[in-house]
């Protein structure tokens, strides 16, 4: 536990000094004022969370964390729980969809097991750093002990610490996990007190009567494990899963080491919220990729305060929003970066 | 004329078998069905479009065309319309947003001087393709003559087939043209018979008078000039201008080629209104890059039957919105082109 304090404890506010310095940069390039919208918002953001008025953004990383889910015991993925480690063995094949979007942007993608109920024997390009084989069933009680959830969010920091000491400069999250819609709508339903019915959706296709069973589990979960939406771990623990609380890690590392870092859809959302609900300053370092299709996504993108950039009906997961938001926050600090003033390039300020 | 009718006489609709066909292939990659929302769209579209299912993504162009505008005398524009030629040379250096936004892109800009009211003295890297020196005012009488218009038309035409001719995988629309929202808002009213109160917008950005005064010359061009929306050239010579011309007559040629094109946004997008006018089909190759926060501009997109990619209250033209927008339909390509199947990856599909 002393691992997470410490950690709180180094996130800091962004510099508002140089929010207002990176926009005074920004009315002086060759535009009428605020004319690039929130490519402008990106890069004002990018250079006070960086700490500089001429950010890099040459290294740029999404982790894709993934873990297996008890609950898929009650039926609630249209999936065989087999296609999390099939997936992780795809993506780091390179086939499948993160990767593509990844390469399209600049980005490396790192795959991490933080929780898969399959043996990898060593696979080449996996970051293994396996805390449990999946969660327990949360319908029937806590999915994960004090001490996993810990490990899991210590996984996340350990791995934002190492990208400041690589000098990444842009970070964004991802997740692989057949089940985890259900964990993310029971986190929401946790801390907003709407109910399962209301939040709960299809995740990647399930019919009429998988989506009751759905809403069911999540109540059952709820009822029986009573998490206590003032303690963000308790959350976590009870109804959350190994990748989300890597996720949570991953961003309050971010935080605390002033990196960027952009959330995906839905899981990755859950993850930053336990993060923010454990720090208010949390916010300041995330930027939303999309608004995801799934219900619940609004309220907790409110609740951490972040808008979403992209609106694509993307419901996939894995990073792939994040790949994509992270080339226009790119294109924004660029902007920042290499667009002429008014007096480089002889134009009229009106 | 010859040439517009035999410009409309080439455009087909798209293909939809390769649609279904395109589709089915994105239906067997390694992700839920749909999961990809937008992105799919974008893969099989351009696949329909260039009519294979592995479209190429390799050459794409930004063209930004530049003009001048004879309605700038009556105060319709908070910037001199000076700045037209010194944009157009920010733009030859590399400094403006457009050129940094297609570097990041990998899109290649091309500057086209279509009525700008300056002598560039062959400036190296312009597309020197100049009508006129800029429109007369709309205010007092036709923008353009009908030699004139069809001039503009045609240097469009003739970029697009030289496209075709290149190879180019994927065009964009940009503008450069001091005071060119006027026409634009002219144009939507003209075609929809909404006023110029409900239209009109601060543009880059002028104060309340300036706006009154603004609405009062759309509200008297149109009077004067009494544009037919029956008849997409009279309303285009009117009260339009040589860069919206030039961009009416690129999406035509596009659509005549088969090159899907992206329409920037707002004067591009009135551009692409004049050719969608000319002719239906006009719709299946275009794609609206972003929202525009022009009032007008949806009503635009609606007629054409485009649902705008990008919402980041962009309002600087130059093609900045297509180049950002390109780039997510490039990734749907990738999509279809790069991420495994099922079978390629042994991802069990339920």
């Amino acid at each position: 536990m002393d691992f997470v304090k410490a950690t709180l404890e180094r996130i800091k506010p962004v510099n508002t000094e140089l929010l207002h310095q990176a926009q005074a940069k920004l009315d002086n390039k060759t535009k009428p004022l605020g004319a690039l919208g929130r490519l402008e918002e990106f890069g004002r953001r990018v250079a006070a969370i960086s700490g500089t008025l001429s950010p890099d953004t040459g290294k740029k990383v999404i982790f894709t964390f993934a873990g297996d889910h008890g609950v898929t015991d009650e039926g609630v993925s249209a999936c065989p729980k087999e296609v999390t480690p099939q997936m992780v063995l795809n993506m780091l094949a390179g086939g499948a969809g993160i990767n593509v979007l990844a390469r399209h942007a600049g980005i490396e993608v790192r795959v991490v097991d933080v929780g898969v109920d399959y043996d990898f024997n060593g696979a080449e390009g996996l970051i293994p750093r396996k805390v449990a084989r999946g969660t327990r069933n949360l319908a029937k009680g806590p999915a994960m002990t004090r001490d996993e959830t810990l490990a899991a969010l210590k996984v996340g920091i350990d791995l934002a610490d190492q990208c400041k000491a690589e000098g990444v400069a842009l970070t964004g999250t991802g997740d692989m996990g057949i089940g985890n819609t259900t964990p993310s709508s029971a986190i929401i339903a946790a801390f907003s007190g709407i109910s399962a019915r209301e939040l709960t959706h299809r995740g990647t296709g399930i019919n009429d009567i998988a989506l009751e069973n759905k809403i069911r589990v999540i109540e059952q979960g709820l009822a029986f494990n009573r998490p206590d939406p003032k303690n963000p771990l308790d959350v976590l623990a009870k109804v959350g899963g190994l990748e989300i609380a890597a996720i949570a890690g991953l961003v309050l590392g971010c935080a605390a080491n002033a990196i960027p870092v952009v959330i995906d859809g839905f899981i990755s959302t859950a993850g930053a919220l336990i993060a923010s609900e454990l720090h208010p300053n949390v916010r300041d370092y995330v930027f939303a990729a999309h608004a995801s299709v799934e219900i619940g996504h609004r309220f907790m993108l409110e609740r951490i305060g972040a808008a979403p950039i992209l609106d694509l009906n993307l419901r996939l997961g894995e990073g792939t929003g994040a790949a994509l938001a992270m080339s226009l926050i790119e294109a924004g600090v660029k902007i920042l970066n290499e667009m002429a003033t008014f007096e480089q390039a002889g134009v009229s300020k009106e």
